[in-house]
């Protein structure tokens, strides 16, 4: 009998070809999905060049161009044209060209490419978010990228775990953002340093797999090696008709060893912001001054699924962005854009005077469409209000999920959603 | 009595307080429209401030944020920011903010402001689009934009005038953008240079107004000095419920001196583009060797109105972009966007595998979403072909109407409309 394992330990164990691992152990591990983009892929392909002239498996790399596209500059044009000629030289198979794409981390699990149970990396520190599906997915850089697209493998040091036991249910307006939000608010950007975050409790089954994809994909906002959900009806019913080839859940033992835990009651919880300019600044937004803004964004690999334009067009619906706000909606791929136009919430946007953009990671990382000028403040559903993330090194971005984004564009101000009349 | 005078010598005349004027003539005259956009109001904002405190008439300056929004970097943040600032301070009627706009040319018209017999000036080159209403319409300078933004007036040199004759009715699938670029075709990039190129002819009365917007907007690439149209039913048609100001339109004396007469009979026209890199290099585009190509844009001022988006669509449904193709549409405003949405013309684009921009003038002027890398090949429903407008020194723009841009998507290579089966 191996000894009691974590999610993580045990999807490790089988892919290193091991009875068991343990934390702090040095592994080499198969891998299911090697990722890149249109920033991290270039200089991959330079270093692959340089160690291989073929890849471990055109159907296990994924390259999706959504950082600067539609290209923004030369510069860009550039680099997805690097991107497209290697995807065509080695005939991959989930290569997605503008017009069949979407932000990478929405654009995965959507098209079905990661299963519970894979091993994922991709260069791209979001790639975490998969363990909505009860997979171990990591962000690495474009070198190890490189060496994973020539091997098909690559080492990892085993984490410890930390269990976050949920409790409860979501009040209405609260989501998924507020409950990673306040679980980075509550244990810091580094609490989860190297480690993973193994969500569990009774609360699991009350959230949406976008609640649960929004949750694992700011895992890496709290330091997090990986944050990893188990499997159930949601996650099944969710693959169903995604996923086609054979999978392995796993799920972890009553014994498992974890370093933490954590305990969030779902039901206590309301919509918060994270102020700039650090992830873990969570308040409740209700204890905010009145805070005016110039500019909202909803979208992103963190919120821009179906679920999270619904809940703005509940609330946009009928109303009018606030004259001094400019209102950016990105629907994460193009599967959600055309959800989004048949269920009415793009007409909705239009009407509200919100712009609706093509699927692009844009502002998150200051790309484009919609860069803050100095002294600019943002309310975001993004993952990230580092200091001058979003454009000038004096701007400011207020991390919120969709509710508190779409009523604060209404209002002009930081704003739940229950001020809206 | 007056000499005989052409609709630009009238217009002149009555916006100078005189009987009549005479090509070559300098006269001072009454501005009813001042244009700026992000990238030609901030500089003309500068000059401005160093000359007055307050603007002529705040109902009178239109200012549009279309050329790099949303924001695609800190600069262009910084000079959308410039321009708001102007707004509000001085209480601009016409600024209008991002989610609320469109490109400056498809806005004004669809807005109702510009009108019959009016006198605008826009610092932007296609200016000239509203001629198709038939006012006198040019691009202008910044230091221009800032004085006239100012005192109301600017001067002119009186243009002599071109007579283009039309005759016949297009056949199907042939638009205003084959006309347009048949008569830079025939008279070249300086064939009308400071001159005024006068629509007349049984052959008007056939084009739609988003034909004579299209036809107008490119005056400027013969090197004219305006494009205007008579004022007719169709016109009349279409400013109703837009304009509700008093407004006195102009036709050309019968007797008016032309320097010089242009016949087209637009029964004879077939679908042309314009290649690299003057859009005098027109051809038949049945006349093309196969060439390949990396991209499509359909939208800009030139054709970026519900009309063109219709022919895009219906050559679309159903289909799918080239896998080689990115296809990327830009309705021209957000009420174009909507009007697309609700005629299901987006959601055609989406199944085909386009996708939908913002409105933004965009990859037009090598401003951002879609640039071109080194090599690459578009054809574009854009104004200018210029080496390097899109992107790298070494990309190139074919210039179309949407329905060759449509059909050349689809096959990856320009095309005919005909062509897609």
């Amino acid at each position: 009998m191996a000894r009691p394992m974590t999610m993580t330990e045990k999807i490790f164990a089988a892919h290193a070809g091991l009875n068991e691992v343990s934390p702090g152990e040095l592994i080499r591990a198969r891998l299911d999905l090697v990722l890149g983009n249109d920033i991290t892929a270039p200089p991959a392909i330079t270093e692959f060049e340089q160690i291989s002239a073929k890849v471990f498996d055109k159907d296990k790399i994924a390259l999706v161009p959504d950082h600067f596209t539609p290209n923004k500059d030369i510069k860009s044009a550039e680099m997805a044209k690097t991107m497209r000629e290697f995807a065509r030289k080695h005939d991959i198979t989930h290569y997605f060209e503008v017009g069949r794409m979407g932000i990478e981390h929405v654009l995965l699990p959507e098209q079905g490419l990661v299963a519970p149970g894979e091993v994922i990396i991709g260069a791209d520190s979001h790639t975490c978010t998969y363990g909505a599906v009860g997979a171990f997915a990591t962000g690495v850089g474009s070198t190890d990228m490189a060496c994973a697209m020539a091997t098909g493998e690559t080492w990892f040091k085993v984490p410890a775990s930390i269990k976050v036991e949920l409790t409860g249910r979501l009040p209405r307006w609260v989501s998924g953002k507020d409950i990673i939000l306040y679980l980075i608010g509550m244990i810091g950007v580094d609490g989860a340093r190297y480690q993973s975050l193994e969500f569990a409790g009774e609360g699991v089954a009350t959230l949406t797999m976008t609640d649960r994809l929004t949750i694992a994909n700011m895992a890496i906002e709290a330091g997090a090696k990986n944050g990893i959900f188990p499997v159930d009806a949601v996650t099944e019913r969710y693959l169903s008709g995604r996923v086609t080839r054979a999978y392995t859940p796993v799920a972890a033992d009553p014994e498992a060893g974890y370093v933490r835990t954590v305990t969030i009651n779902l039901s206590q919880l309301t919509p918060v912001v994270a102020l700039p300019h650090l992830p873990e600044n969570v308040r409740p937004v209700h204890d905010l001054e009145p805070t005016p803004i110039n500019q909202v964004i909803i979208g992103s690999c963190t919120n821009g699924r179906i679920e999270d334009l619904e809940q703005a067009a509940a609330i946009l619906k009928g109303r009018q962005v606030h004259a001094n706000v400019r209102a950016i909606i990105i629907p994460g791929s193009q599967a959600v854009y055309l959800e989004a136009v048949n269920l009415g919430y793009v007409e909705t946007f239009v009407r509200a005077g919100a712009v609706v953009s093509t699927p692009t990671c844009g502002p998150c990382l200051g790309g484009h469409m919609g860069i803050l000028a100095k002294g600019e403040r943002a309310v975001a559903t993004t993952n990230r209000n580092f200091r001058g993330r979003m454009g000038h090194v004096e701007s400011e971005v207020y991390l919120a999920g969709p509710a508190v984004a779409a009523a604060s564009a209404v209002l002009g101000r930081i704003a739940g959603p229950e001020e809206v009349k």
